[in-house]
């Protein structure tokens, strides 16, 4: 018998439920034990939930496609079945993912969740691991203002800012932290699940405007760059930030037009190029399974990066970054990329679980 | 027989020569005369001159196609036959395209060019016929400063810049000057001509460079928003663009997001949408054949303008413009969008060429 | 006042629906004067009704934005406003549509229906208009069969055949007929109607299945090819054909490679290029005004047909043919195009009016 | 010091050429040694001859990057250098190719070409490792018959037949030939190198002609399903083949739509479903490192094999098929997919090494 840890996918079904179940196959410490979905699925077998198939890369393994899909309302079930959950929910109803969430963390069910329902909650983290792993020392916190013994909620944030979060991060980390930003996103049409875009919208076509996801990218980074007061997040006040969030006929891979312009000190190009080399963060200290090695990639070609090439950088968990170079109007611009289904969805949730585990957070 | 002024092509077997050609098909005022292209070209049938086949819309007109290609070296013979022609070159030569230019013009032929080899050429008019059409008013310098009697050059800018620096001028001249410009453009495969971009580049992809196309972005405008001192340009100091270029799997048509900061006086959002509303220039006064009836039209759908959608408005020469909204960091953004080889390229010639008879710069 | 017949669209919202008001604008005859669609639409303003906009090209016609979405169940309310309807509908359940469109002609409205509901029911003639004109001829027994006074039905055939029956139609009139065809078709997202066919299903990737066309491929033309007989319509049993439908990731226009067995007499290929070229059918002779002037185009170039450079062949109302030649198993094999949402839909089921208006079916 | 066998590559710069380079990366037997290309890349490092970067999947593995690019034409130095060389030129000069690939063979460096130009020579093998690894026997009298003794030359076929030969095969080999066969091919751009295919003829558009492509795909199985006699192959008579090639906006991987006539015996759906699902062959009896475990693999769903989703089966090896069902002319029909540029290229090509390597042809 397995020794793994047993962890269960809510809204196993959807795209990026999909996507977390492939990623988990042959994890070390991890794996798929539980797969919930909407009454209309739970009783099937996983294989036969699938309304579209199997839609991600490679085969659906055969182990999960002969579970039964389990009713997403019943968070007692879960509880007795796995260590914890991943929440991969694409339905529409905020209020209702928010409802979930909470009756699996009362239940007992620690909640890694890839929805945005509870992003902006307050004693709620939104952790990207290498930018602010601290965050998860609200766990107690949150526990305790809920009144949950066992159970939490971590959110990831959303998948358009993971290209170009954590290289700021690193200038800032590095002592020059930017103070104002203007983004143009070029977003695959993962990004908007299955089936999401139409096809006619995106054959010899781009569509300027993402619902939502503007707000999201001005929004979230600030939570991530903030600090715990009190109970809750207060975010950060040092970074404006303007984004202009686009979709493009790509299949995965979101690329950002970053122009920054920095505080007091701005580094030189050579110094920037040095910064994003040398990066390293808590992942790769605790040397985590989904952790890049590198977690800032920069080409040197003046063509990169680019979603079909870079996109799989490091297993999908690096970010790719080129064309720096000074800005007329700011100090310099650059292209950034990331995966937005696996670094910026699933793999991004599997690493803050990794990370929550090690660090304590989840216990048996 | 024809009372139509005879017009010649040079490059007329390139991509946006063969736009030129279908574009000239009926035209009122115009008729194609002459097609020139290389000295491997001359003495073909035009249709039998196309390596790659008729590329754009529609049939190759008849009585273009049985037309003998002409060696486009011999700008003598050119002199007798057209009254002026359309320098449509797509080869990387630059200094050869000035060359033959310098040739024609030199031969007494006008040449309005859609290259961009005399672009920066001081006493070259760059024209937006809406913008700057004053401009031709140095024809007579630049024929006196090089010695040349009929023949003169006059040049449109790059394809890139058209669908924002109309809308930019319409509220400088509204009395709203904009100071600074921060631009990321996701621009159509038929910018880099046939054959042009891979394929293998365009399939699941966006590359986010175009060679020397940031350059043109930042500076071609302000040549054209310029004044004439001196018999040369100089540019317009009041303006900085900072510029990320991208190319994007569409087949026509470019998109722009922009930033825009105001000089002191910021207007309102209606105030911006009512000036762009009631633009009007000299080619809508003149009711030149090419000139859009309505050269800005605004849309109010959150996810508008897009290149499928909007490229053709009024016949591809109307510029589209959304999303105008607030900035959280300059005054304004906004999406604006082009057709690149109509308005940008062929169309944007002819306008210019309208212009200048209208105005008496083309004498028989 | 406008002398134009009146006409109403069924399911007016949808991609065909739009498609039909976009070629109805302007056009000689008829004139869009009523709109119904479901009852959560009805009683709002067509272009507020719209779930995601105008998504067909051109503007939505500012007369037609205006009027008031009538509830689709209102057969009578119809008879009192146009003389006919064309039947959009997108939704899913046959049998509801074969219920509306038999209540509307129950109330003495003709319907043309570009729905698949009422293909196969035996008195409804299926038209292609240059193929079976005198189909229509069932129609006065169809409303004795049916108790119907002045409405009636008459449908138009899937779109997946549009491209190859015409031109195998004008050998088999010209004395060759067909005995087998095996075809491969490469097919626009289009034809799955809007939103359709998802877009991470069409980015670097082809679908080698539609649900139902490859049956509608073989049967549809046997209908339409065979006599009406005792009051309904029986197959033509001269021909087989087997086909094979796969989604490609075009907007529109339907590619179909064919091979054709012809019977005991075999043409040669400058007989069949000459039967194609000098077809004529009762749309050309009736100069109806959506008849093509020349229904099947054949090109002389290897590479063509092609979606994007044919689909638009007089004003995509043509069908066009390449690539003719021998075939190592039958007797020849060729590429042939249409476009599916204008000839394959709302161009056909207007030809198709104007056919039935022309020769007197329509009483005022 | 490796103990690996050193191989060259010829052409290494080409996407084929790079291709090779990343598949050998790691291999367990072989280890690139070599590097050559044009004149004018000679002398040059590797990573600075790739006239536009690396465009395969992954990095440019550091060690060959740092390789000096030697000159293709100087074959002695080759056979100083590597055991054997792979052939991945992707000029059009088919002479040229033929003359390299005897000098090779002539200097003693046996060639295993990815090229057309020695597809059609008597005595060369064309080589599927599931179908013909006996024809390989012919290289002792190819080097008789040609007087080299250490050199010969193997072939890999097109990469459009790759898809359906084997299960073809398969059947044959089960005692269930097929007589006729009629197909369609949806090919990826990648078929045509790089740049190869241009964007604008992909964007909203498929091709119907790929030049040579349909002969290709009519002849080279003949060859490969027949036998040697007195030094040179004999095509096989059986089969009849008649086949039409699209170039479709896929990255990689090959469809073909395949109608089937089998002789006097006609075998079950499920006779073949059960061939197909236990065909094995020499490669997999041999364990070697590229072949797949199960060559021919079957998906139930009825929207598949797909290139995206199916290509990288058994990392690019396996031949997907799907849609197995009667058909109304011949017996049956069914899809058929594999990928281009691996099993279709490299990745066949590397395996035809291994299979010759562990036969014993490849002398140390």
């Amino acid at each position: 018998m397995s020794k793994k840890i047993p962890v269960g996918i809510l809204g196993a079904t959807g795209m990026v439920g999909q996507q977390y179940i492939r990623l988990l196959e042959n994890h070390p410490w991890f794996e798929v034990a539980y797969v919930a979905a909407s009454p209309q699925s739970a009783g099937k077998k996983y294989k036969d939930a699938l309304r579209s198939g199997w839609i991600v890369a490679g085969e659906l393994p055969a182990r999960v496609g002969g579970m039964t899909v389990e009713d997403v309302s019943d968070a007692a079930k879960a509880a007795k079945k796995c260590a914890f959950v991943f929440s991969a929910f694409e339905i529409p109803e905020k209020d209702l993912i928010r409802k979930y969430e909470e009756d699996y963390a009362a239940a007992g069910v620690p909640v890694f969740s890839n929805a945005s329902a509870h992003r902006a909650t307050s004693d709620v983290p939104m952790i990207i691991a290498e930018i602010n792993p601290h965050h998860l020392d609200i766990i107690p916190i949150q526990q305790k203002q809920r009144g949950w013994k066992k159970g939490f909620i971590v959110v990831k944030p959303n998948c358009s800012l993971q290209s170009y979060l954590t290289p700021i991060f690193a200038l800032q980390k590095g002592g020059y932290p930017v103070e104002r930003m203007i983004i143009t996103t070029l977003q695959a049409t993962s990004g908007a699940g299955y089936p999401g875009v139409a096809s006619l919208d995106m054959v010899d076509n781009v569509v300027p405007y993402i619902g939502g996801e503007e707000e999201k990218s001005e929004q979230e980074p600030l939570k991530i760059l903030g600090e715990a007061k009190g109970g809750k997040f207060v975010p950060y006040k040092g970074l404006a930030i303007s984004a202009h969030c686009n979709r493009v006929p790509v299949s995965d891979g979101h690329l950002a037009c970053v122009n920054v312009l920095f505080g007091k000190k701005k580094p030189a190009r050579e110094k920037i190029l040095d910064i994003w080399k040398k990066f390293r963060a808590e992942p790769q200290r605790l040397d985590l399974p989904f952790a890049p090695k590198q977690p800032i990639i920069y080409r040197d070609e003046q063509n990169r990066p680019q979603p079909k090439r870079d996109r799989d950088s490091d297993k999908g968990m690096a970010v790719t970054v080129g064309r720096l170079r000074p800005d007329a109007i700011f100090d310099f611009k650059f292209a950034a990329l990331s995966h937005n289904t696996i670094r910026g969805a699933a793999g991004g949730g599997i690493l803050n679980a990794e990370l929550a585990y090690k660090k304590g957070f989840l216990k048996a």
